[in-house]
């Protein structure tokens, strides 16, 4: 199941000296490093890891660090600051008028260096801004291009889903969290019989698609929404690189700067930036078991003359909350009575393990008033980077002339494959056996949380979907928990992705740890959130 | 070569009145209509296409089309406007207190609208808002997320590129420009091959890669790099969904809005909206045969406060103008003693004719200032949506965080496929065919311009990549003779694309056409020239 894991190594922290080499292990790495310099790739004023950092990406003790440094120092390649760590030195001549903002931003620490042969300061700075980070950027930026890293309009992603996303490709850890089917529950026989099948003729050239994506593609997605009680031609859909991708058009193609989104809270749109990117506020409402509650929407939809209202109705993200038919028409009711559209998050809704959900809005929908949003990247598989957005034709073309002008469309390949994997018949025999194999999973997560957890927290039963979101019964310090669960060879996903202000959920996943690694993973959990709670115990 | 346009038709205009059956047209299509309606496809609000235009989609009469909307009318489907044209009646009770921009959008026609069986007022509006468009937008937005489709923080593509974008589906015509090699010079068999080895052993699962992209693929990237003399580490390397998203993450990832970057006037930047949309200048130097002149390039960068430079410095686009090494190294002097950051695109560097070009100025930059894009669009196959960033390490970690954020990274299918055609060395194989194809198409083509455009027009003799700069002996206007270009059956793309002020260039490509379509198309263009010059002859 980690097998990919296992054979490839961390990215940015592959290289590892040779200890079968004739070359000392501190000539390997000053070579190594020297390399890196010389190329720019490492240029001028980054910052280096700390010494102990280094020594456990390089798999080498303290002072084989120390000699390398030590050499790259003497040749000046690198320099010590007070206060700023090891750094690479600026060897560049000093320009005259230099215009550029790398310049500004760094003018005042060029001043301050001395150039070839600074002494080491060795790992005084944390290498993460907040003195409180995990430690593990390498390398921080600085200089150049570099002083533009923390430019540009985009947000950088919050620092744990930085944290999680670095942290997923570390060996070893039980990824408790992760809403991404494990490599095991990942289609890859059927998906080599269906690649085999397509390759038994010449392929088509794999040409640019056309705006709205692959004509056969929005056909076969058309026969399967219509499975789902949604009548939409292929002229309605727009194919994405997955569903995050419709979420960014839409931000950027639909919503002036300054609007205002309704959403359940929490929610998984609080953990991606795609809407705050775009200038747009979120305005979050409360849900109950059956989702959503509708009793304050219009008033909130008034005060904040809310743009639309985004909903995840099946098995949403975080909380598992399927939302029942008679809210469904309620919301479909009152979000009529104001004309305020939604955006229908449909991410999981194929994924029911006991019976299928009710109809979703979309096809409750007369009015073109909601978009709604499939993928096939939480079923067939994520890296095929195929989604869709169902609308009024004028929107779905609005968003495909700028889908145009950010990617030109998702992969032909992924998309000849999806439309074969949907209309030769894998999809639903793959789902068939998904469903059963989550079954099983959901089942003992659920008997190992009675097991751990009863007194601790509290939790709901998914009826499908990925997710268990674990109520604790008192707070703790999230961040704190994350970093302890890290040394404990955990990664989790903590409630404030969700809720920035939240101190006592988590959510748990299913469908990428394995039931023997959750049978580790949450004894462990369940003993930090006992010491959490109870400082100095 | 236009098979794939043959058995599919264009999108959004797909659905044709059926000859064969019981019913009759007028009905059939009223039903079809109908069915948008019902379903919202069309919401209320939008403007359906003049007559004439439905006509022509239709392949029927306009009695037909009459019969049809008269139908609809009659049930209060669609409604006529004064100078408003026919649009989607709204069915929706009023409601009070409604909140939605929708809403306020459309507020005052709301009122207007007198309901069930207005009677129709045809099609007095022309479809297009400047009255002198292309009649090719079939449907005008209006109402509910409709009302959204002109706000959104992107920026729409130019009406000459959203005009291209759908014509390029259009069947029957001369795409004269097209940069995009026609599926004729695609490696459909070879791309097969590739597919049919890959499957013979099972596929590892398509998982999400990791941020960077896929280990394997960064691999075969670095490899083929280090054979343009580009010293670049897998750390170094970022897997991008084709060089175009490359430039968006640059945009808005490393540049703070309100900046300038300076460039080649003309340029393909000019055509596109990644840098306008994240609020970023422009500032266009003139180039010589030997590429961007250098000599005014200090004295803006300072007057701009320039963030960075933007050059395609082997077979420009729209120009082919190939910079040679004297030039390449003036650059990366007067850029260094500026300390200016340049992005280098190098989407062509490999489709030289004649001889390879100079080395990449990425080859020539030891300060981490050069960024490198490249792309195995214009060669292996647009549609596998695969290109690469090459940059100092923070910086493509940045870059990498953002692009996790818009679509989770590039198919693992496309990478997967991508890395095996490098290191299967099918891309080597391709390439060296497709060069022959290509001297072959471009002697062609120069030799239909001496017959045809002697004493209208010079041009270049593109040493490689896919473009001759036409330039017209007299300004002509361009949108007329796009217009008139589409009526004769030729798609343009015009010089104003790539330098607003233009009137007198003509990008043309010998990569899409055929020789045999050039020779039907070059001399009706040049004709069309000629009229436009004399106007009254």
């Amino acid at each position: 199941m980690t097998n990919r894991h296992q054979k490839e190594q961390a990215p940015g922290r592959s290289w590892t000296p040779d200890p079968a080499s004739a070359l000392p292990l501190h000539r390997q790495i000053s070579n190594h490093y020297m390399d890196k310099i010389r190329s720019g790739a490492w240029p001028p004023g980054m910052r280096l890891a700390p010494q102990r950092e280094l020594c456990r990406q390089l798999g080498v003790n303290r002072s084989t660090v120390v000699t390398a440094l030590g050499e790259l120092a003497a040749l000046g390649l690198i320099e010590g600051r007070r206060g700023g760590g090891t750094r690479v030195a600026d060897l560049r001549s000093t320009a005259d008028g230099a215009v550029s903002p790398g310049d500004r931003a760094s003018a005042s620490e060029r001043t301050a260096s001395s150039g070839d042969g600074a002494a080491l300061a060795g790992d005084r700075a944390p290498s993460s801004s907040d003195g409180a980070g995990m430690d593990i950027l390498p390398i921080q930026p600085a200089g150049s291009w570099n002083s533009y890293v923390e430019e540009g309009v985009h947000y950088p992603n919050l620092p744990t889903v930085q944290d999680i996303n670095r942290l997923e490709y570390e060996q070893g850890l039980i990824r408790l969290g992760t809403g991404e089917p494990s490599p095991g529950l990942l289609p890859g026989e059927a998906m080599t019989r269906m690649l085999a099948e397509l390759s038994r003729k010449t392929l088509p050239p794999l040409s640019y698609e056309e705006p709205l994506g692959s004509p056969g593609l929005r056909s076969a997605v058309s026969s399967e929404l219509a499975k789902n009680g949604i009548q939409a031609d292929p002229d309605s859909i727009l194919i994405t690189s997955g569903a995050l991708q419709g979420l960014q058009l839409i931000a950027v193609g639909l919503l002036p700067r300054g609007s205002t989104i309704l959403l359940e809270k929490p929610s998984y749109l609080y953990s991606i930036h795609a809407f705050q990117s775009a200038g747009v506020k979120f305005s979050g409402l409360p849900m109950d078991e059956h989702g959503l509650l509708t009793d304050r929407l219009a008033r909130e939809a008034r005060r904040t003359k809310a743009a639309m209202l985004y909903s995840i109705p099946s098995f949403h993200n975080p909380t598992g909350i399927l939302m029942d038919a008679q809210r469904r028409q309620k919301l479909m009711d009152v979000t009529g009575g104001l004309g305020l559209p939604i955006l229908e998050d449909g991410a999981y809704q194929e994924l029911w393990l006991d019976t299928p959900p009710p109809l979703p809005l979309k096809a409750l929908d007369r009015e073109g008033r909601v978009l709604h949003l499939g993928t096939l990247s939480k079923s067939a598989s994520p890296g095929l980077r195929i989604g869709w957005i169902v609308g009024p034709e004028p929107v779905v073309r609005r968003l495909a002339d700028i889908k145009m002008q950010t990617d030109y469309g998702a992969s032909s390949l992924s998309q000849l494959a999806a439309a074969r994997w949907l209309e030769g018949g894998y999809h639903e025999e793959h789902l068939q056996r998904l469903r059963a194999k989550l079954r099983v999973r959901r089942d003992a997560a659920l008997a190992l949380l009675e097991r751990h957890f009863a007194g601790l927290a509290a939790w709901n039963v998914p009826a499908g979907g990925f997710y268990i979101w674990l109520a604790l019964d008192k707070p703790v310090p999230l961040r704190t928990l994350f970093r302890a669960a890290h040394k404990a060879g955990l990664l989790l996903n903590t409630g404030d992705l969700y809720d920035r202000g939240d101190s006592r959920h988590l959510r748990l996943s299913y469908v990428y740890a394995s039931p023997t690694e959750l049978e580790t993973g949450l004894p462990i959990l369940a003993g930090l959130i006992r010491k959490l709670r109870q400082p100095g115990s």
